[in-house]
């Protein structure tokens, strides 16, 4: 375990990734998001991902080499064919082409498809802020989740990100995932033999359960119950059903190199908030935001993860590669 | 109490909206909005809203014969301003529009400000959605939640609504609110004498009761609590702060006829499913709903209203009017 500043990380990550194949390209692409999740203290999508992304590699399951191509079907759309390569490479595709297209066009959408895993949803949205853009992502995973009244898992735990730019400060940025918990919590609990707090999981009949390897064995809870499963179905038809990817039933895993290519989706939504009519965004945010701060006990989403990069930033981080 | 086909009930509804001083289309339009709600069984968005309405014309908080006016800042953006009129001429406006830009750009979004209650939120999706788009609607509401950990009212309890054409049937509609359960429960346990459920609201002090009366003076708790207040305030940012729209904690009510216009947004999205780089949706979809209605138990969203509506259609509707 060394300290590395995040520079000095990310050509440490895509060494490891080179190694196992990747292009260059594309190993810089994934070292930058899993280096910076791990400074945002996101560690579920940071250097954590390493050993399964290469079992992902030597599988075939991603194509370390895939380069996305992008179209544009429509002035509105980019569609960008991830080839079943990693979900980073597409996304900064995207996220290069959407500024100028979303100011021409005031909204525009990226449908993103045959991706991957695309880690801290809010890393994206974010980058999009910074170019004065409110941006939305929509991401689905492999199958979580059941139908409300349902036993199987037909949605993923399907992130919504959102983020906002602020005027003389970082963006706003919410990345939520739309179970009630993550799964990590569960597997931390079955290997310490312990119990899981009703409400977070269903076993494989559908029922509540406080054992942890039947809730892995079963589904999860989504956040506010019917109306979370409602959401999840929702970001499925977005991410998945409108860009012609799979549907996170139809999903390999995202965490080892069993079976084909995940062939997931993301659709990201990028809107000029100069485009609506009139100048007043800026100062609507700085109100909202004054309403929100200027209450005790509460906070902006996404700054915590400010904090914590910030810190890394200045000590850099431990990486074990 | 008289039972009305739902065309007779549009023309009753309309006739006492026009005797109140609104225009003819505005009248239509407002009756066709709660004739359908009360049809489908939304009698919260229904003809319960008559009298607030009437209300809200009578002090001038809505402007019976305001005239919305659109403009086009951008390809893909129709801004709309609802002129402090009633929401539905508005919203119609957007309806009448936003098809064929959709299939022109792909994805459009139309930006709805001065604005007021737009009533059962599925139902304007339903309509691009029976026009072959997918479509989001985002509304704010005056003031009812609080930031996570505070205890003042911010964000309204907001609807997300969002529709899907399906093949050979009625659209997939999703609709709800971001509160955790509606506040009419609440007000009819403070009629009845009756204590609510622990989790429902918070008082004054941002403290869980179960007493109605300090929940009304106090906040609702969002669906899935903090995820809920966080999505809520992206709600705000996308329906009221893009928009050029008030704020929830700076909106008068909906429901009295005290104060200033409320001066609510909505932000609608219109997507072509065709515009997104290959001819897979209709088939998409039609997995989807197979692997949703393949399990016991389930349903789709929004069916339960088509059954309503048709029982309706066929027996009419109780008009008090």
């Amino acid at each position: 375990m060394t300290m590395l500043s995040l520079a000095a990380a990310k050509e440490r990550v895509a060494a490891v990734f080179v190694a196992a194949g990747a292009s260059d390209a594309n190993a810089a692409s994934v070292a930058a998001a899993l280096v910076t999740a791990e400074a945002d203290g996101l560690k579920g999508h940071g250097l954590s991902r390493v050993p399964t992304y290469l079992a992902m590699l030597k599988s075939g399951k991603i194509d370390g080499k895939a380069a996305p191509v992008a179209s544009r079907p429509r002035p509105g759309v980019l569609a960008v064919d991830a080839a079943n390569g990693f979900a980073y490479p597409a996304i900064d595709l995207a996220i290069a082409e959407l500024p100028s297209l979303a100011r021409a066009q005031g909204i525009v959408a990226a449908a993103i498809r045959r991706s991957n895993h695309c880690g801290s949803a809010g890393y994206h949205v974010e980058r999009l802020a910074r170019q004065g853009l409110v941006a939305l992502l929509f991401a689905n995973t492999p199958g979580a989740m059941a139908p409300w009244g349902g036993s199987k898992p037909v949605f993923g735990t399907n992130p919504i990100a959102f983020a906002a730019p602020l005027e003389g400060r970082d963006p706003l940025v919410i990345d939520m995932a739309l179970s009630k918990v993550a799964r990590g919590p569960i597997v931390a609990a079955r290997q310490k033999g312990e119990p899981i707090p009703e409400g977070w999981a269903l076993d494989a009949a559908g029922r509540p359960t406080t054992d942890p390897a039947a809730a892995i064995a079963g589904t999860m809870v989504p956040l506010g119950e019917a109306k979370g499963a409602t959401l999840a179905m929702m970001v499925e038809i977005l991410a998945a059903g409108l860009v012609g990817a799979h549907f996170a039933f139809e999903a390999s895993s995202f965490l080892d190199g069993e079976g084909g290519p995940p062939e997931t989706g993301q659709l990201i939504l990028a809107i000029d908030p100069a485009a609506m009519g009139g100048a007043w965004f800026a100062a609507r945010m700085h109100d909202l935001v004054g309403a929100i701060e200027g209450q005790e006990g509460t906070r902006l989403p996404g700054m915590r993860r400010y904090g914590l990069r910030a810190a890394a930033e200045r000590d850099g981080i431990a990486v074990a590669l």
